[in-house]
């Protein structure tokens, strides 16, 4: 795209179309500027076939704040929204429309609530409220879903690659494989939920990390076209970086070419004084190269440099690379906690796209409509009892047991504290009979989720940097029951409903099927 | 992110790391200028893990070579790298390289020829040969295999999508389920390969294509929570939409709330001479849905309406949806072909993420040097023969038989040309034993398949609109045996390459092998 044309298509047109034809019927209707409230959440945890999570990592909420912010309808969007027509051929928008557009059309008048970014998240949690006029807010579904799903994906799938790698180094390399510059979006929810760097340059320069990479393949095959060694690449790729000389060792063959050309360079590296970095393997048995390349580094006395492993890496990938080590290290004579304790990790395409499940099933629905300064609760029924809403104005809650460990969500309408209460009664959310008490004498705390971010369009709260979204993953992650943290079948978390909210529901059901059978 | 963060992330920092310290090797080693090719190509076709693909469909080169004309490398990019340090503190990037970028740092010396989007493309195939000064197609790498492979991967999926709907009207609706704003690459993507329409309004703006779209849940919702009925809803919207009314039927109750309130409405925009555009299910068991739906429409004489679904839709739950309709709906006296002709698809998140197979494994290699105004032929070796990559200067062709069928692509050295010899030799690219001979009397036609792109920056060829490349698709599917087109299991098309290819590829195979012994 064309610098014009992508600023007409990330800007406030950046929405799917139903939500400007709803717009101008709430206008239309004397509904546009009646204050409503949608909840934003997701129903399931990533399902990845093999294996599914047990928590999600939240994020993508400052990328959407900056895009409400820097964004508002202009003559360009409401000139290509006048000449649409309907196939009899008339207008579709109307210049009534068109005018509140120009002079509303912004998101000044929004207020959201919601859980911080790098928190520990769960299925049927609100983890954004959305309130504001009816209009603007329905506009915002497409931008914010896009927005929030992906980065939350993508966080989560990081933290389980981090989780699997055992905290070792690990550098998101998706560029490549994103979709166009949602690469950017990807790469900053990886260094969010789990990457420790990215590859990607531009990515790095706005969040100011410093950004990481090893070396081309097509260095090396130029070197020999040109009638050089990998040798001769090699020494020149340490002559011009020798405080960070990371070699990758399979353009040739990795253990009769790559790995000793490397341990030569690294020699000459030591005798100058420079300590370097170690290799990367990007093809092959990725566990059996890890064993046989340290036995080399090994002998050269190249103890301490890193093996750095990539190639369609995710956690189970990992996991898999690190049993099979602890298996076959020791018969090969190598230490196999030393070794693991070297590897670092270059994850690409499974990252950044979640492989197996790439998209979260995050939704954005009306919960409540205003009305003569009441909140009035809206449901959308289900043949599914679980897909059916928690309706109303609300609020969220963790509860955390003696040991510190988070032991439920709890979702409560808007005006209850449970902190209030001496025994909590937690329900399931569909389920009529499956319900729980806890005593105040087993509960550690008692912590609301959900933070005010924007009031009527302005910023509230202090934006946090990427390392503090990390402290807050780190301690998140530490109250969790270590089940629940297992890559596979994990053990599953509790999201409960207050009573209240539990039997406001069941009257709304029941009042709307009757609803259905008088009508 | 905030308009200049946008601007530094997507411009000519969108690049992987690597890429920038290559950049600065080859300068040091006097490569920087040399010239060289690098070819793009993917491996194999998508896999959808039950299914996988027979042919792709090329995308994504026009907003490639615009991404290359709008960006060079600017002062606040230079400004980032020079900044950057080692772990031992000394500055990555030197002055003299930093300098030759701030005046190099573009694209106007590169060279692209391609094959057109929206054409059929097999693996192996060069889809893509890039020429021209060896830092500035390092640093090209990135973007090129970020734009392209998402693109084709997107349209191979519409394209099979549409195959699976009988060319039945098919709608992209992935915006909120997209990588951020790569929903517009996908959007555009969606209509190359098969989608008709879109429901991303900006992306259609600057497409010059109408949006398209339905109707919220949401604004049944909001009606209900203020007291008024599904119907009132449903009335609203025909009121403003007279001429488009498509109504969502799911929000209560399809078969006894939905589908009887929207046939009220259209009873009365019928006797206004309104001809109402259909409905859309949702939710539920779809094929029944429609097969009830179209019960209930057809008594009340709407049998023109469209019955448009939605939800989780790809080619095999299409497939499947229509096949039950066959089988089911003459049961229920309804006949089957005059209910899958109305039948509309709107496809979203297993669209635009590609489900099953996110990524498409395009691949960037460096294949020949220029030295002394000669190419030299450059690889890379790998332990799987079917990796090794096609060396040098290359062309491609595709064969017709007389059937017009296309039968194979043939990569032949850049020298060759095909159209003038008696007897063709196919050569498997991989199998040393597997080949196949075509005689002359056997061709209909031998068709270049690369385009001359850019020359040294510069465009030299028209850029086709939307729907040239939808007509090129359309003539390129036809000429494909149906046995390569089936959803599942598909007939593996022949890729060929040349003896004289051939021939070089294994001397050159062999000359790596001996450097390694001997080293």
């Amino acid at each position: 795209m064309k610098p014009q044309q992508k600023k007409l298509a990330e800007g406030s047109l950046f929405t799917d179309f139903y939500q400007l034809t709803m717009a101008q019927l709430y206008l239309r209707n004397k509904l546009a500027e009646k204050t409503v409230q949608f909840d934003y959440f997701f129903r399931n945890y990533p399902d990845y076939d093999s294996h599914q999570a047990g928590y999600c990592i939240n994020a993508g909420m400052q990328w959407l704040l900056d895009w409400m912010q820097d964004n508002r309808f202009t003559k360009k969007d409401i000139d290509f929204l006048r000449q649409l027509s309907t196939p009899a051929g008339n207008r579709i928008f109307y210049d009534d429309f068109l005018g509140w557009l120009a002079k509303n059309g912004n998101f000044d008048a929004i207020t959201i609530t919601a859980i911080p970014e790098g928190r520990v998240v769960h299925p049927g949690v609100p983890l954004a409220i959305v309130r504001g006029p009816f209009a603007m807010a329905q506009i915002l579904e497409s931008a914010l879903l896009n927005h929030l799903n992906y980065q939350t994906l993508i966080a989560t799938r990081a933290a389980r690659i981090r989780e699997a790698g055992r905290g070792g180094l690990m550098i998101e390399f998706g560029m490549r494989r994103a979709q166009a510059d949602g690469a950017n979006a990807g790469a900053r929810a990886a260094l969010i939920g789990g990457a420790d760097f990215t590859s990607n340059t531009g990515l790095s320069a706005v969040l100011n990390l410093p950004p990481k990479g090893t070396h081309a393949h097509s260095m090396v095959q130029a070197f020999i076209a040109l009638g050089m060694t990998e040798l001769d690449a090699f020494q020149a790729y340490a002559d011009l970086y020798p405080d960070s000389c990371l070699l990758v060792v399979d353009t040739i063959d990795t253990l009769n070419s790559g790995v000793p050309n490397a341990v030569k360079v690294f020699e000459k590296l030591r005798k100058k004084g420079h300590k370097p970095l170690g290799i990367r393997l990007d093809s092959g048995d990725l566990a059996y190269l890890a064993i046989q390349s340290a036995k080399m580094l090994n002998e050269a006395g190249f103890d301490d440099t890193i093996i750095f492993l990539s190639n369609q890496l995710d956690e189970m990938v990992i996991w898999q690379i690190i049993t099979q080590i602890q298996k076959q290290a020791p018969i090969d004579g190598i230490d196999a906690d030393h070794l693991i304790k070297r590897l670092g990790y270059g994850v690409g395409t499974r990252l950044i796209t979640s492989a197996g499940n790439a998209a979260l099933d995050g939704i954005y629905k009306l919960t409540a409509v205003r009305n003569q300064n009441k909140w009035l609760p809206a449901i959308k029924l289900s043949e599914t009892p679980a897909k059916i809403l928690n309706p109303g104005y609300k609020n969220a809650w963790r509860i955390y047991d003696n040991r510190q460990k988070a032991t439920a969500d709890l979702i409560t309408l808007g005006e209850e504290d449970p902190r209030r209460l001496d025994v909590l009664n937690l329900h399931h959310p569909s389920e009529p009979q499956t319900s729980r008490t806890l005593d105040k004498s087993e509960i550690s705390q008692i912590e609301p989720l959900l933070v005010d971010f924007i009031k009527e369009g302005k910023l509230v709260c202090d934006l946090p940097s990427i390392d503090q979204m990390r402290k807050l993953r780190d301690t998140d992650l530490e109250h969790l029951n270590s089940g629940v943290k297992r890559l596979v079948n994990p053990h599953r978390y509790h999201v409960s409903v207050s009573n209240k909210l539990w039997n406001l529901k069941q009257r709304l059901i029941n009042s709307r099927k009757k609803g259905v059978q008088k009508g």
